[in-house]
């Protein structure tokens, strides 16, 4: 029996929902709708809304927009002339709910009854090899984990709370960034420290983006014809946080995160890997909580510095990677930041192309400017041709248009020895197909 | 006029000099003796030593052991029956003084008057983009340089406040581990942070090691009969402390180690790069200073953990490298600790060979490990074997026993499309060689 699946993803300010339709136990996600809440700590908060007219229909999607960076105030529901003031996570969660069962065209959510199952994106999910259905003791477990990533998990767990009491009818599935990396093997997941330390407080690699290196592990292999265990690719999820993944037979061999989404590659507000000392030259007392603590969260200033000051923001005043790509010579600090970014992504590709000892059939870009920035990627692939990667330069131009199904292939004519991919990555469906995959939610 | 140059080379417990004479500016500098105290933080110290028989003679070096692990109070020098105590590294200048003078067989050193020139060896030389002589203000601004790398060049500076005193007729001459790497591009040096800090603080990448790799760029430019200038590796530094080097055009392009030497690969007791918020949950209160902070030097403790207390000493219990990559599989933590190294080494040299664009002439081996782990070398070529490197097994294993020069050539006899060299690499010769090359101290 179909069953309605939301995937639900909180970030600092923004509350995320896809509503799924999923026919039976393993069938793929069917998008119905999706909604964002946007710029709850820049109020007033604004609601994008599409909706797939086509839902109860045939094979394809059309998305339909409905509402595009609309505020809120502005927007009445069913009957009412106003709506109750959205401050918090959990008002923008009950005001989501109320869009889609006050929709008339989304006939699927006639009630909150209705929806089955709701996933939740959590970054940190610590030794988990899979999705847990938030029962009992899963809670307090996951809380246990905010001490391994305070910044990167709290808000996660705040929209579990809320979906727990506005939804006490739907099973919650926690989903995990960290879980496809759980094949790290150890000589590469170790880090060189004493491992006593390390046991006792966690400490190892664990790599995060996994729910997108998943989507992209099963759309490229679906691409290139082959099993998912037949297939290694180099695959760069670059975005406002980026990383690279390197991935052997299906399964995730090395990662360029960490401990934390700290190391590794740098993003719009975060420094990647640096020398660890550094941050100890970057201002006294960094070891001190930082003013964004709380009781339950310890967050050190050197963490937040890293991560909240650093990047490409730090060097060029934008967070708009699209910006920093365009800008021609008279801004140095945006080619800087340019040339800065793909040393380090080239650094990776060349790293994991050596440890997958050069059996690798195709080098992946995904996320926003993986999809996006033609120009990142000609810059990338370019300085990767030793390795053997060639790229058609219309093909890459065009490919951000591109529209039937998520790979798109750049791939030169002739020349390449491997694939170059785009590929339009898709958390939230990753999210419905791995959270329902459950037995017990399909038995019961 | 010939000059005598000593080297000096001050560690934690140890001081090393080399006595080399100079025959004119610029000329090759010949090694007459090398004496070495250890143990200071380990009494009784013992002393290593030993002599050139051909110094005064022909071209060849035949070094003889004077005295090898010879503890200091079975030593009598000159008519003394007795030594006096030698606990500090002052004493141990002292004490190698002492046995230079009084050897009769050492006849360039009659006196201290003898000694025209001491170069030391310091660790972090910041914006120096070449040996300075140590005049004036030059000691303070050496002092300065304290605060950036604390743990590395406190030894080095006390050492030249003894050369000072003891040696008043001779020119001191600091020679940086940083300055190889002034030719580091701006976007590969920069650190994504904010860029008024990393300017007010000095922050960004240095790279050491930089006297090793100056002496393997001109020995193999040599040894394939090319200028530097025309000469681009990949160059490994590999010993209890480890870094890898992209040297282009003879000029370094990119290296691993960053504002300290604790980034990049890891040590014998250091952690290299690992998630900058790692050691934040290592322990509590990591900003604070260590027990072994002075008032002069501030030292964290998580800068000590992660410079002493990481590395494979605490995966294995050994700073030994070499018992390490020859321990079997019932010794399951060595074997991790030799893949581990093997997986970061070869990540490096995946990274700089997509960085120098694959016009690579040669991977270099040298350091400790580099120059006699043949198995770690077998690791790391046969795991680039997809860059087109590829090894001789027979020259391999004999590499340790070559004597001719400095670089031996284990490239395969066919299939490999770059070489494979190991180079036996000389610190104190490229001290003498650059501390003495100052117009100043020849015309004077």
């Amino acid at each position: 029996m179909t069953k309605i699946v939301l995937s639900v993803n909180a970030g600092s300010s923004s509350v995320k929902i896809s509503v799924f339709s999923v026919a039976s136990r393993g069938a793929e996600p069917r998008l119905l709708a999706e909604a964002q809440v946007n710029g709850l700590t820049a109020p007033p908060p604004q609601v994008d809304y599409r909706r797939n007219e086509d839902a109860d229909g045939g094979k394809t999607t059309t998305m339909t927009t409905v509402y595009k960076d609309e505020p809120l105030d502005k927007i009445s529901i069913g009957n009412d002339k106003k709506i109750a003031s959205v401050e918090t996570q959990d008002d923008a969660f009950a005001f989501l709910l109320r869009l889609f069962v006050d929709d008339p065209k989304l006939a699927a959510i006639g009630s909150h009854d209705d929806i089955a199952i709701a996933t939740h994106r959590i970054v940190h999910g610590g030794d988990y090899t899979e999705p847990q259905i938030v029962v009992g003791d899963t809670y307090a477990h996951l809380e246990a984990l905010n001490d391994l990533a305070p910044l990167h998990n709290a808000k996660s767990l705040e929209i579990v709370r809320s979906c727990l009491r506005q939804l006490p009818k739907a099973t919650n599935v926690a989903c995990f960034d960290s879980q496809f990396h759980a094949t790290l093997p150890p000589h590469i997941r170790t880090y060189p420290i004493d491992p006593k330390i390390a046991k006792a407080n966690m400490l190892r690699k664990y790599g995060f983006h996994g729910l997108s290196y998943a989507f992209i592990t099963r759309a490229v292999a679906d691409a290139l014809g082959k099993t998912p265990e037949d297939t290694s690719i180099i695959a760069l999820h670059l975005g406002s946080g980026a990383s690279a993944c390197a991935i052997r037979g299906g399964k995730s061999w090395d990662t360029s995160m960490g401990l934390t989404p700290l190391a590794g590659l740098p993003g719009a507000t975060r420094s990647g890997s640096v020398d660890p000392s550094l941050v100890f030259h970057y201002a006294s007392d960094v070891g001190r909580l930082a003013p964004a603590s709380t009781s339950d969260l310890h967050i050190s200033r050197a963490e937040e510095i890293l991560n909240k000051e650093s990047g490409w923001k730090a060097l060029t005043g934008t967070t708009n990677f699209g910006a920093i790509a365009a800008a021609g010579a008279d801004q140095p600090g945006h080619q800087l930041a340019f040339d800065l970014f793909v040393d380090r992504v080239c650094g990776f590709v060349g790293s994991y192309y050596v440890s997958l000892r050069g059996q690798v059939d195709a080098l992946v870009f995904a996320g926003g400017i993986g999809e996006r920035s033609d120009r990142l990627r000609r810059a990338v692939v370019e300085q990767c041709a030793c390795l053997g990667f060639a790229m058609d330069e219309g093909a890459n131009k065009e490919a951000a248009g591109h529209a039937d199904g998520p790979v798109t292939d750049l791939t030169a004519k002739s020349g390449s020895q491997h694939k170059v991919l785009v590929c339009r990555t898709d958390e939230q469906l990753e999210m419905a197909r791995e959270g329902s995959a459950d037995e017990r939610l399909w038995t019961s």
